[in-house]
């Protein structure tokens, strides 16, 4: 830890000392330490009312908010089209061809060259994708509402394990797999959603995890808890046999069918946390693979970013560390709200797949409430004694501590086109929560 | 323990030392310990050996050897009417109401008393059934094969929880949703199973493991499993939409609709390590709601058996211990091959329905690798770093430890009409395994 961020970290203790007793004087700069405690408060509480139900599916460009023609969504910071990895670029040569706006990869690459086509994060839009997380207009996304009313959240519909678009993969065959999906499946499935009662996404990944989920990289439990819900509407909505049975079998043959709809929950709750003046608390945390970045809900819109690092994981037969891209990915908003690593404890077989040892797993949330302000009344883990996940990350403890969130996550090869080679846990670069802990600093006045 | 039995064990012991070196002479007095080891390893073997299979669905009368017009088959060792508990009283009534053998309550109790029903054990026909096990030839049963060929077993469609025949319930609505699920929704289920690669009970508990279940009270994801493997083909064989959405409820809507599938599979591997001469390994753990029994391997069919014990649960609200049948059903199939208590570790959240802490459901299953002589090497459990299930379980190590299998159970209200009351744990008495072992001892000629 520098000098100048020790120096930061103790006016900070000091002040919290200050405003002692547990008064909750907020503003005055003696108490400066209570009144953030204060403001993380009102942040992880606003996160927990927040009950996410799935109302939809929608053409994407029908109804995220300012998603135009000739405009791609990505997942992370913003990225400039340079700087993009290959796996990014990939998605985004794929949504070109998929949109009839490019032939192949090479009109593509030349779209985006002479800067016709505008990239943005999908977060600045409601919205969220796993891995590249590129959304083109005319895909379909799946529509999550609070139940409170009011806020959407939006995601795309996930294409399962391997050589799929997320990963960078755009093949004839990856994309006439994602129009069946976008076009039939996900519309019929819209269908099934509006011909009963909504489905509670929180009450879900809550039942999930005492079925061995964790919320991120391992969804079987969650996604079958998806079929439950839809599965006996599915007939009764559907034109035929067939298009019943294809739905059906999306949704119990894809273990990851409920990933992005749950990731549109976690953005509404996370986004429920952002804005609270005077909160150190992370609200977003998300990859493009080259970067990644954090927003703080007391910092407002700002990213704060650092390259983003290579996954540690098991590989596909045939691949390795060398091919493998930096992390990449909106998917980390499970992590932001107590889900994915924060919650492994709940998923010991989950390591089968990631990496490391159920022991491990376990110690990967309890290092997760080092860090945390607050347990989740609404996912608790049976292991620890039903206790509440590690919810509400705070900078400040991450920067005092050393201490940076677990991640779970899946591998993309670094070259465009090829799509997964494995998956894994990784640990996000200090450097943004510093930035973080300073500008916060700043903002309230305890440095200048 | 008594003098004579540990003038027995002794001498035992003592064979086990004297054939020591691990030498496998079977058959010498002098090494009469290793002659039962070897037997008990040629039935593990055995067991390990049995893959089952979900075949298809049909009426009992017409596939369960043995079972006729007249003849009524019931969960646990054999028992006179006059000694039957209230639950399988009322689920007899319920069986023959059913079947239009009586009119009512008076007229089934009437037929019974005069003698003209046959009573017999599911267990004598190559079935089992949970809690009273009341199985008519005009039920729908579970076909289950082994995919080794020939042997097969069958087990009734399971009605969820409450109110329901299997805990003597037999009310008009009783009795019509059992109809319908086992005329309109089983058939649909089994020409599902016809429609499509055979679905593998032994893989499927296998990842139920790693999702919670313990696979006896908690079947919640290994009936999600179920309806994921037959979901798709639902709608391609049903009649119409409204049949396809009720299959569809039936798998998703009853967390235990994968328990009795699974029990025929358990009667199936347990059975396969049945009759070995001189193993001391429990073949089969039964009850029929006043007795608890248990067969032995290597003791033929005889039942060794003792007044059925009443369990230690949670009750639903309005009921306690004092409306509590004993124990009853055959379901404790399950812990004889290594499922249910002997897998609690693994499904830490089956504690908020049995009762218990999550540190004693490890507990539960360290405790039951101590009576058992193997390993599952098909159940694993995340939790205990993916060691198998404890399977075989020995008389000679329940006597010796003075440890008796533990079970899951569910709680029947003590008087017929009633039903499901609660849901808790249970040991069985000991006096069977020591019977079992005195048994024993004078069938390998230790003592006379």
């Amino acid at each position: 830890m520098s000098g100048v961020l020790r120096h930061e970290l103790q006016r900070c203790e000091r002040a919290t000392d200050a405003g002692g007793g547990g008064g909750r004087h907020v503003g005055a700069p003696s108490s400066t330490g209570a009144a953030i405690d204060e403001a993380n408060r009102v942040a992880v509480e606003r996160m927990a009312a927040v009950r996410p139900l799935l109302a939809g599916v929608a053409r994407a460009g029908d109804v995220i908010p300012g998603l135009r023609p000739g405009m791609l969504l990505h997942a992370g910071p913003p990225i400039e089209w340079p700087r993009a990895s290959g796996p990014l670029r990939g998605a985004v040569i794929g949504a070109l061809i998929y949109e009839g706006m490019a032939a192949d990869a090479a009109e593509a690459e030349a779209l985006m060259a002479r800067g016709e086509v505008t990239l943005e994060p999908c977060h600045h839009h409601s919205a969220v994708g796993p891995m590249a997380g590129v959304t083109s207009p005319s895909m379909a996304v799946w529509l999550v509402e609070d139940a409170a009313g009011g806020r959407c959240a939006y995601s795309n519909v996930n294409e399962g394990y391997g050589r799929v678009l997320r990963y960078g993969a755009y093949a004839p065959e990856v994309l006439d797999r994602l129009r069946r999906l976008n076009e039939e499946v996900a519309p019929l499935l819209g269908k099934a959603i509006g011909a009963g009662e909504a489905v509670d996404l929180r009450a879900l990944v809550g039942e999930a995890l005492h079925m061995g989920d964790e919320g991120h990289n391992r969804n079987r439990a969650g996604s079958l808890l998806l079929l439950r819900a839809l599965g006996p509407r599915v007939p009764r909505v559907a034109p035929d046999a067939e298009a019943a049975a294809a739905a059906l079998d999306y949704l119990g043959g894809n273990a990851l069918a409920v990933l992005n709809p749950l990731m549109a929950a976690c953005k509404l709750i996370a986004d429920a946390g952002h804005g609270v003046a005077g909160s150190t608390l992370v609200s977003a945390m998300a990859r493009n693979g080259t970067d990644f970045g954090i927003r703080v809900s007391g910092l407002g819109d700002r990213w704060l970013t650092a390259p983003s690092p290579v996954p540690d994981g098991l590989y596909f037969a045939g691949y390795g560390p060398a091919d493998a891209n930096p992390d990449i990915g909106d998917s980390t908003i499970t992590e932001t709200v107590g889900l994915g690593a924060f919650a492994m404890a709940a998923a010991p077989a989950i390591v089968t797949f990631v990496g490391g040892s159920p022991e491990e797993a376990v110690g990967a949330t309890l290092e997760m409430y080092e860090i945390t302000v607050a347990e989740s009344p609404h996912f608790t883990i049976p292991q620890l004694g039903f206790r509440g996940t590690p919810t509400g990350i705070d900078v400040r403890k991450v920067v005092e501590l050393g201490i940076t969130p677990r991640i779970n996550t899946g591998i993309a090869h670094r070259e465009a086109g090829v799509g997964q080679i494995g998956a894994g846990l990784v640990r996000p670069p200090m450097g943004p929560f510093v930035e973080a802990l300073k500008a916060s600093a700043t903002a309230l006045g305890i440095v200048g």
